[in-house]
This record gives structure tokens, sequence and C-alpha cells, in this order.
């Protein structure tokens, strides 16, 4: 620990507390200007809820499992599985006694197979779709009618239209774990709830990261019997080739904090804000976020390039600062 | 020095040659809207020229020694006057052989008076009218319907009015030292020109300050034989109130940099803008700036109030770095 270093986060992290963070995420009407919205969040990489502001959207009167059933039973979807619900995340691998950080087994079915293992809930598997590559515009046409196809006060405000919009439904025991996206994004809620804890990109030096091993879940027996195994990127952990195959993840789960190990992280500024049907959130690019959701939630999310500006070059200081913190 | 906190501000400087600072100052017409103009500049505190922004103002047209001497001769103004041009800047007084900050003698004396000494460009002392406590809408009535008392797209950007309004004129040889405000700054150019070197916030590591005692210039035999005089705040230098009369200003000229003291003033990076009659700058909050101007120069400028947001808060941190790396 450099005690010059520690000084200076303090210092951060006492005006951010003062000067720029609020006590609660703050909520919006749609009567907001674009002007007012980029002065008052866009421009401060503030959170707001803009309650409501998608609640005429004709998706949200339509969608819902019966209805995709009726307009789209056999469309085939591709849906992420998992043995708990983290897509993304960190898993603990009894085989190996060795933590990685896991992306879902991928596994394409008809629309009523995906809505059948909703409705059931049954042990073993967690499926979300989730595929996050501007899946809405690409592979549901089905669906572009209901919705806009951008967020219309965020695109006058940002000056560009989205670089992504995704549709999102899954199981309540799918969770988002904690990361952040370099992408200003706009999360509609179309049926049910997500609830998201965030903390700011000032707050960094209090988020604990560590390099995990990437892998990815394997599946056997699907869908009779299906069982999970962990497939690190590489067989050989030991070759030279090991080193770009892995990742810096966020080694916390918000939800149940282990402050024993990282005590650090009772420093951070956290807030929870909970997004209803027909609400949307803008979540600053850098935000870090949790999500987590009720059962059979419907989402579309837009993703707008973020800009590289000053706040940016002041972060990637903060970040040098952090892993100079860290290697001492 | 502190090789880790110089490895942070390495860091910072790539990243913003790279990624936010242009080349050059960027220039707008009057066709920008507020939001534009909030989203390209405001919200990046980068700098823009507003060409020809304030052209149609009547005071562009009517504003100049004649048109003064006219409406208003025997009007009472405060002139600053200084030996150097210097009003706030740092000078050596001979006498005790150091250095002071030193603010200006202030002079009360008819309008014809001073613009009688700007026609004759006396050596002996350096008249400027720079009172900067919103004078225009305080002191000159006379003025005030010729302008208008606020800069429109960027009241509707800020979302609120200026703070201060205030009225310059003076000589070629008066010179505003290199200094920062905690003000949104539009800069109207009713006459004349005035030459701008800018620097941006994130090069605070390479912008020397030093502590200096501050003084007040007196003058005496005013105006038969003016010599002025550097008086110390308070006389007796080593006492315990002596302390709270001390001041921390740039300790460089950017017309004449001494890279010989201060080699880290290499790594600024240095713009220069000419702002003509009826131009208007935008000089955004905590940019370093150093003004000079033509003879008889004319301006308006407008403080809107700063928001203390995120880029403050970091920019909070660097001054702690840099206060770091000085102490050590």
């Amino acid at each position: 620990m450099n005690k010059n270093i520690i000084s200076a986060i303090k210092i951060l992290r006492e005006e951010s507390s003062e000067l720029y963070l609020d006590r609660e995420i703050c909520i919006e009407s749609d009567e907001i200007t674009s002007l007012d919205f980029h002065r008052k969040y866009v421009s401060k990489n503030i959170p707001v809820l803009l309650k409501n502001y998608i609640s005429h959207w004709p998706a949200t009167k339509l969608w819902n499992s019966d209805y995709f059933r009726k307009i789209m039973p056999n469309k085939n979807v591709k849906v992420a599985l998992t043995p708990n619900g983290y897509a993304d995340g960190i898993a603990y691998d009894p085989d190996t006694k060795q933590e990685y950080f896991v992306v879902p087994y991928e596994q394409e079915m008809a629309m009523s197979e995906f809505l059948n293992y909703l409705d059931e809930k049954r042990p073993g598997f967690i499926p979300y779709i989730q595929t996050q590559n501007s899946n809405l515009t690409e592979d549901f046409e089905e669906l572009m009618n209901d919705v806009n196809l951008d967020i219309d006060k965020a695109t006058e405000a940002f000056g560009k239209r989205p670089d992504a919009v995704n549709f999102w439904m899954g199981d309540s025991r799918a969770i988002t774990s904690m990361h952040k996206d370099p992408y200003e994004n706009m999360y509609c809620v179309i049926d049910g709830w997500k609830e998201f804890i965030l903390i700011p990109p000032t707050d960094l030096p209090f988020v604990p990261y560590k390099v995990f091993p990437s892998a990815t879940y394997e599946m056997i027996n699907y869908p009779a019997s299906p069982t999970f195994k962990i497939q690190p990127l590489c067989s050989q952990p030991n070759d030279d080739e090991y080193s770009s195959d892995k990742i810096k993840w966020i080694d916390i789960d918000p939800l149940y904090p282990d402050f024993k190990k990282h005590a650090e992280f009772k420093m951070a500024h956290r807030f929870t804000v909970r997004v209803e049907k027909g609400d949307c959130l803008y979540l600053p690019s850098l935000w870090f976020h949790h999500v987590k959701q009720s059962h059979r939630c419907i989402a579309v999310n837009y993703w707008y390039d973020m800009e590289y500006d000053i706040k940016y070059c002041y972060f990637k200081m903060l970040e040098e600062l952090c892993n100079i913190n860290n290697n001492n």
C-alpha cells in the first residue's frame, strides 16, 4: 500500500460524497428535455430512472410468454445455460480446485422450449436469453415494431444512434455479476422488474479485481440429464499461450460481500434501484452494475458509444493508481 | 519525485493528448444549438471560439473612445494602475529583494482622464478597467442596453443565468498573468482583440506553482509624478498572521517561459487563440489562461457558476497528487 496514493484516493472519495453523488438515484418523468438530460445526468456521469418513459410502447401491452408462444413458437433462439445463473461470472471448479471466469453454454432451441423451461423452473440449468450482440435488431424481427429502435431523448442528447439493441428474457435465478461497460446504456424493462446495484467509477479503488483463468461451460447429456463441466480455454495451464486466456474480473459478490477478504469494498458508494415495467434506466458508462430480475422478466437495452473525454482520461489515471497500489 | 505518481500523471497526459484534446481550438458559428454546445464543449471542458457570435450587438458598432467621451466624459471609473501592466501578478521588489504577488493600485478618475491616459500611452503607469465585480451591471448603466446581459445559448446550456458581467477596457501593455477561475467564462470582444494562451486543467502537474507573499501597489505623487511602491500585506513578515497573507500563484510566464527553472512546463499542452471584434470565446472552468490585448481593447465577459461534478472531483485528486509530489 502506497500512502501517497491512498491520500489522493481519500480526497477523491470525500469530494465525490460531498459534491457529485446524490444519496439516491434520481427519478425523472418523460417531460425531461434532452438538454436537461444531458446537463444533469450524461455530462455528470450520473444515473437516472426515467419513470414510465416507455410505458406507452406496444411491447409493454403485448409481450409475455403467451404472446411469444403465439407469434413465434418455433423460432430458433440462442439461450445461455448455466448451472448457477451466472453467465459471465466466477465459478469454483471442484475438479481442478480452482476458480474460473466462466462464460455460459449456448444452446439453440425453439422459443416454446425456452418458455417451457421458464415455466418448469427445473433444477440443473438456468436459461437466459442475453446474447448482447444487438440480437433485437439482428434476430427478432417479429418484435421490432413493438418498441422504438432508439430512446429519442437519449439519441438527441448523445448526438448519435445506438450501436446495439439487445433483447433479454430469463429466469429469476439468473444474475448478471458485477462489471462495467464502455457504453452509455439505456435499460428498459418491458415486463417484470430488474434490480440494479450501482457503484460509481470513482470508487474503482474499492472494487476488488482479481485475475482468473477463462473457461466455458460445456454440457453433456442435454436435454435428458444435463451436466455441466468447466472447460478451461487452454488445456495446458502452464504453457505460454495460457497468459492470453486470463481475465481481470471483480472478485466480490455485492449481494453477499466478504468484507473479511475485501474490507475496502465497505468504502464504495452503493446505490440500489428497481426498474419496473415501463421504466427506463440511464446507466452511465463505466458504472459498475450487478443485476437481478423477476421471473420471466423481459427487457430491451440500448448501447450508445461512450465519449472518450476528459472524464475517461481521469478514469485511466485512477486505474493506473490502483494498479500501482495493487502491485506494491 | 514519486515514481508511482509520475507514472499515473504520464498516463493522464498520454490519454489526454490522444483522446480529448484537439490540436487547435475549435471554431463554431452562431448556428450551434445549446445542446450541441453542451455536448461538444461544456460537458467535455473544451474551449470553443464562437465566431461573430455577438457581432450584431449595438455595442460592436458604438463603443470606442470617442463614444465614451461623448456619453460619459465625467463618469467616475475605477482604474487599476500598475508599473508593468500586471494587475494580479508576480513582481520583484528591489527594496526587500523579494518577489511578491501584487494587486494593482486602484484609482478613481473621470472616464475622459482614463481615455487620455490610453491616448498618451505614457510611461510610468499602465491603466486598465478590470474590476471584475460585475462592474458592467453594477457601474455602467450607460452601456447595459448595448449588449445582452447573458449569452443566450450559454444560459440555456448551463441552465442558469450569469453570476457576473464584467466590462474591460485597457492598454495594450496590460497583461493578465496565467491563472484559472472556478467559473465557466464566456468572453466577448467588443472592439480590438484579445489573445489567450490556454492550458487544460489535466496539465496541472506541468504548471509550476509557488507560494508568494501578498502585496499591493501603493502610489505616491499621483498624477504629477507617479511612483509605485510594493506594500506587503503585513509589515512584520515573521509574525504569525503572515501565513494568511501568502498566495499560491503560477511561477512562470508563458510568453517567456524559463525552461531551465521549470522544464516540466514543456509537457503542458498550450493553445493560442485570438478573439476578435464580435467573437465570443467559451473558456471552460479551471483552464489556465494568460491574456494580452490590442490597445484600447474593449471586452465584456460573463461568469457562470461552474458545476462541482465528477470532473471537479477528479481534478481535486490530481491536485492532491501534485501537492504530494511537490512536498516529497
